[in-house]
């Protein structure tokens, strides 16, 4: 079963924005076992996307074409399709009355036309539930391709990939191969080592393709089971796993796709403990992270942004003559933060990070880069500083995140 | 002329990476007047990517390729491209020279195998110079179309586009074109409304083209100006510019690219005034928002993530009675919230955000995506209810965040 990618849009065309959504629905496809052959990409010309619909019809399988579902007049894909495919748009009742439903919510009491004009769908075709926007998704035989139609809005077309990969599986796998990803993530060694680390294990495993996936700062290894009988394929992958756990298992937080907020909220729930924060130059970073989490209320109960040192003075209580003595980035400071978020909020553990991320700020003894981070779990504080090489102000903030979230999951799992 | 860009590898083709490279070669050629008509990716199979060269060398006149011309095994295009011409690969002198003295640069005193390879071309081909890596690039043509093979690796491609669009204009006589694009990006209004407020715009602008693009919750109007006379395109962008304010204007917060949060730092720092924030339910994304625009610590002095109520009446000195008697998500709430993130740290200004992002929490009276947003100014603190119709935490995070940055600047405007 051959997959393509068909990318409709003059934003993406002419290079206004990377097509991150091609990647996206690339790699779901490659998890659920079928081979994505090529990408496409054309413009918002109604001639143009039938053109391609019909090319891309007599090659693959499956297509998954996303862009042009929108209301507004550039919006054009479902007239193309009803075009590539010679057939009329028809009213669904269905879409149409989802999008009443929707656009009552959010206060509107008329379906304007051109909300109206997102529930023609091409005769024939098949409605994709989208829970997120008026968009409606469908899908289409064309030819020898099965084509699902997506909204080229990233949140949309990925709330609606799941529906499409079931359909896939259900109702167009001809083939009982069975595929199965394990995806082994790592914080704080390089692509490289981990490579090294695991070069002898294709020798040993001869149904699992092994990949890595540099999710900066993170590295994920991937380990792709493919085969005919799906109890050998997970024995395999069992073992598999175990392989690169004992290699790389300092490295290892989680191996079950988790994050690693995830698993950090997992522990800290079991243990019933509590989590506090004191940010300066990730700037809210880390608690948006862990808040990302449903249920993060469960543990997490504060942190104190203080981004100017009076601030940290005032809010957290942290001594002026500490920040005078060794400046707002050291050691003794972030000690000062965690103490002083830990005891105002009544948290059992508490982290505090503070730094440089640039582009300005940088010394000769603390470069753009450095961090200092302080954890204060139930009987001690100790603090840390690292110097990361990078010089982007958004890349560091998210590294000395992850480089506290690591240290505070190494903790929790100790003490 | 009609162009094409082509992207080989597998790490695209599997989504291991969005292809950032070929929008960033649609940007080049687009300003150099140049229509970029599709997209391509395929990945590292000598013969699907000489299958691809063919098709394209019937359709297209120019075609920009990225990938494959690195000295490992899997970097195979050279071959390919000689396998769709017809032709046989040659030593290129001058190329090998070059690779030679590159890595003469770099210490190495031999030239090995692999990097020996790199100076192979398909025969009749042209150099195309790099200098800065050892992988040759390359023009071909093939059919009706010319071909400029590039490496894939960002940092060399970047570096050679150069040559390539002065080769294009040069010798391949490529219309001089004036192409030019005005972002002019609003919240607040939906996509749908804002096309029916400018419908009649592409009546009296002839030679602009109208876009909108979703970039949730907010909405960019992108005027596309195509045209032979540089100066008659930019005075209609100019006027077009002035329509859409005229119709938008209230929804406009930017019209130079920037986002909300460099607009907001930007009049904040010329204010001299400070900023504080309470954030509950967005969890610190707002100030990791603000912070991720270098030289916020200008004004932006802290923000209290109190996300247990108790960390509200601790550190905001919110009063328990108001949680109790109102509630944590209601308007007397934040007003208390704001009022206390401006007292303890002396901002100027201070926004407070309660609400309920999901997916548990939600009653009848107040559903998941109700959100109370609280500001307080030199003068005042004022608070809003809202209810979004989203379901899903993270969009709810991310829709209550903008919200609240949007009150914020129309009150720094104001006040």
């Amino acid at each position: 079963m051959i997959a393509e990618i068909l990318s409709t849009g003059d934003e993406i065309r002419t290079g206004g924005v990377a097509d991150t959504n091609s990647a996206y629905i690339a790699r779901l496809l490659q998890d659920a076992g079928i081979f994505v052959a090529r990408h496409n990409c054309i413009g918002d010309d109604i001639n143009d996307i039938a053109a391609i619909i019909k090319e891309i019809s007599e090659r693959a399988d499956i297509v998954i074409a996303t862009g042009g579902l929108g209301p507004t007049e550039d919006d054009i894909t479902a007239e193309a399709v009803a075009k590539a495919a010679n057939v009329k748009l028809a009213l669904n009742i269905t879409a149409y009355k989802r999008i009443e439903e929707f656009l009552k919510q959010l206060g509107k009491k008329k379906i304007t036309p051109l909300n109206a004009k997102q529930a023609l769908l091409p005769q024939n075709s098949i409605l994709i539930n989208n829970f997120t926007g008026t968009a409606s998704g469908f899908l289409l035989k064309i030819n020898k391709a099965v084509f699902f139609f997506l909204p080229g809005v990233p949140f949309e077309m990925k709330g609606m990939m799941p529906q499409v990969i079931e359909y896939i599986q259900k109702e167009l796998s001809a083939s009982r191969r069975f595929n199965k990803t394990i995806n082994i993530k790592t914080l704080g060694v390089p692509e490289s080592s981990a490579n090294e680390a695991l070069k002898d294990f294709s020798k040993e495993f001869k149904n699992i393709k092994l990949g890595f996936r540099a999710v900066l700062p993170e590295i994920h290894v991937k380990l792709y089971g493919s085969g005919d009988d799906k109890e050998t394929i997970e024995r395999e992958l069992k073992k598999g796993e175990q392989f690169v756990i004992k290699r790389l298992g300092e490295y290892v937080f989680s191996t079950d796709g988790k994050s690693i907020e995830e698993t950090i909220a997992e522990i800290l729930i079991k243990k019933r403990a509590s989590l506090s924060i004191a940010e300066s130059c990730t700037g809210g970073l880390i608690a948006s992270r862990l808040t990302d989490v449903a249920g993060s209320s469960e543990y997490f109960l504060f942190s104190g942004v203080t981004y100017a040192n009076d601030s940290k003075i005032k809010v957290l209580k942290v001594s002026p003559a500490t920040i005078e003595k060794y400046g707002a980035v050291s050691v003794e400071t972030v000690q000062e933060m965690a103490a002083g978020a830990k005891r105002i909020s009544g948290a059992d553990y508490a982290i505090a990070v503070s730094g440089i991320a640039g582009p300005s700020g940088g010394t000769k003894e603390k470069p753009v880069g450095t961090v200092c981070i302080g954890i204060a779990d139930l009987k001690t504080v100790t603090g840390k500083m690292y110097n990361f090489p990078f010089k982007e102000r958004i890349m560091n903030k998210e590294i000395f995140a992850a480089a506290a979230l690591w240290l505070l999951l190494k903790r929790i799992r100790d003490v």
